[in-house]
């Protein structure tokens, strides 16, 4: 109690429903015990995987430990350059997962770990027109957002900082400006770092959240993987609370009340 | 499940345990019967009450609700503009509250409704050897919070912008400071306008997290008294957990690693 | 005496050399008269217009104002959302302007005024193949900076934030991202509110600054001028001259010493 | 031209005029000479010396070089942890200087170099009643900074950031809180890491700026003594021109207007 996991507020993504907000990645874990773990006690219904360890399925295997937990796996293409290469390991994963919808990353390097505004926007045409459910990882742009959304996407999911860097949201107004104009679920990948960022990211009106470090690097991963859980839930509930507004001068009692109303000041 | 209340992590102050690190106040709700829900929900253990509301006691008084919800009643100083004034109103507090824990607040005007530093420390003393169990309002001075620490207060309560503002943690390096020094529990009070500047403050190490207005004058109470409460567990559990460092750049696979660890990229 | 212009560290972009790191732009001025005393407060030597502005040249005009004080007009793309309108107004602006210099804008709608990153790249292309000498506005995307140097652009102009707000640098970390990657100058263009936001571009490492709306509509648009001119120098020689680290903790004298150090406590 | 030195606009305390609003201090200086060459540079007129070194006068010392450049000492009671204390060296500081100013610092430790909020307000009643002009070092505590004011000195010197750690200023809004209450100039003191840093100081009202280490610690001190004197210069004519407001939103140009007013987008 005291956390919603999302029964009555599912996220929606292409027509299916997920419990929960909060979409897990695998990288970064020392074992494959450790991360079990942390992925159950995240909630989390939907992970990422990249396509080699899906191949070596079998016995012990993260797809296997997937399935065992009823988590969906969703394909990436971790480690492509080009939309030729992300189109070609999305087919791949296509096959070994027996799924249509795929986590497109287009990195531009290998040591900023950002993507190519250009050929991920060409991936993601190719993909659609083939009939891939496609969720784009993409900078934090809001024209970038909106061509991925008009090209066909079933989400869109900007980073908050650099991957693995755990910075959190480097620039909220962007992130903002991609939710009010988006057609689509936004979901905030890349930069979070703690449990008050996943939290942000929901305040600012993001349908989820996927990380995957700030989990299984940080000291105790099961414990981070149940702040992260409470983190998006309060995030979430927060949004649809609706917040007081900020203001710059303090909110002083009425003079003229005398002191009956002086206890809002605590 | 997901929100570990603090049952097996209590906030201990004065040598007395409390089952939520969430201190709620009730100032700005607009009835008592959304007020009940709202300190239901949050699953507050100890709730700052004025003076005067305690005064007119009785049935359908914020007395009585605390009461049948077994919420702790935390009389304050509120309205308060010199020691004198502040002691004598800690006394009466004492008298019709039946309990010598105080929140002593001392300020120096009713429009920035910030703190008297000088006369804030003249009255935690006397009180202090008058038997009280003092838990100031303090601005994030370290030097303050060191002095109210070392006058033998129970614990320090250090602002994060000011009262009824929203504004979050204006000064977090304060906050962390005065949390590396602290003898006694770290309380911040005032400032928190959303979910996330709870989960920052434990994130902080703060030791608990006291408000009223972001709450009472939500748009919808009970759901943000729901979120803060997973807020405070997600960013005590964070803190504990250990975040990953922040990084300036990005984390990159090893090119040598083929992309057996590309998927930490998610 | 106390401004260095940049006689002697001009910004050179395309092998031509500007003794003023400052480029301004004329849109917002009231009048001519106010905006010519504003440029030559400035010191500015390069200065934008769009198209339409100098089509209506002779006596009185911007084309003769900008002549009269010796400005070298850089005319714009302004107003264009697609790669073919951007070249077809770069080539009617490089017959009225006799420069195959042009500030290229290609926005993906009018109120977001953000650049659209694919339309950008292709009609920077087109026109760097056809001699132009091509200064595009794009977001502070890192990577689309790395397309536009390597598409042949004489230099970058990130966004510090949308046109026209005010709010200065949202993400510095990105600015400072395509300076260290920066084969071309990089000019911070647009966001600049005040002095400090254009001081702390050049702090980060850009080679100049554009601004119009800052000074134009400021409330003593001359003054402001003035002050813009000395940020940018102090920015400039901030840079150069090698700032001290920032430190975690105070900068202690040591004990040991006595006094003798403490001055370093000013 | 370029900077105005603030011969028109000078700075004003106790009945006294200064030519510049930068207030330099010497700690940090690695050798004379090279602080005689960016004292010069940075233009001012006042500089804060620590007793020690104005005892150990003579050719080749600090004293000597003030008098030479005719740039007023300012005797400070760095290392002073008590009202006590601070009061005695505040004295000794006037008969070997031979002025009654005195920069008041009364420390609460020699590792946070944190003003003791208490001894603080207590040694500057003391010295006022003295006869002393007393420029207080202070917190960035709104409230302390009016204690001090009306307590009789004759500026208040608030810290951005702890001494030494060139974090800039920390709590802006504490900044321009404590200028919008203010009596007396407000010197902002402590924090300043770069040019950026000084303009912003003065875009929030501040009167003038303290510095010390920024620039004698820097690489190039002199060149760092010049982009200070620039930036207080622009921060102050910003402040002074009246920037553009902030703005949530891009400014877009009117549909109605065609084009003609879209070069404000430069």
């Amino acid at each position: 109690m005291g956390v919603t996991d999302s029964a009555d507020d599912p996220l929606v993504i292409a027509g299916e429903a997920l419990g929960s907000r909060l979409i897990m990645g695998t990288g970064g874990a020392p074992s494959l015990t450790g991360l079990e773990a942390a992925l159950r006690e995240s909630g989390t219904e939907l992970t990422t995987v990249a396509l080699r360890r899906v191949q070596a399925g079998g016995e012990g295997s993260i797809w296997e430990l997937l399935q065992r937990n009823r988590i969906r796996a969703l394909p990436n293409t971790a480690g492509c350059f080009t939309a030729a290469d992300a189109v070609l390991t999305a087919k791949l994963g296509r096959e070994a997962c027996a799924t249509d919808w795929v986590k497109l990353e287009v990195i531009a390097d290998d040591v900023s770990l950002l993507p190519d505004p250009v050929e991920l926007v060409s991936a993601a045409r190719t993909l659609v027109d083939d009939g891939f459910t496609v969720l784009p990882y993409t900078n934090d742009d809001p024209i970038l957002a909106r061509k991925l959304a008009d090209a066909g996407c079933a989400a869109v999911m900007p980073l908050g900082a650099p991957i693995g860097t755990g910075l959190g949201i480097l620039n909220p107004r962007n992130i903002a400006a991609i939710v009010d104009d988006a057609t689509v679920p936004v979901i905030l990948d890349a930069g979070v770092g703690t449990a008050s960022d996943a939290a942000t990211a929901m305040e600012l009106g993001c349908d989820g959240v996927l990380l995957a470090t700030a989990v299984t690097r940080a000291g105790d991963p099961v414990r981070m993987a149940r702040a992260m859980r409470a983190a998006v839930s309060a995030g979430r509930d927060a949004r649809l609370a609706g917040r007081i507004p900020r203001r710059e001068e303090a909110l002083a009692s009425s003079p003229a009340d005398g002191r009956v109303n002086l206890d809002l000041a605590l």
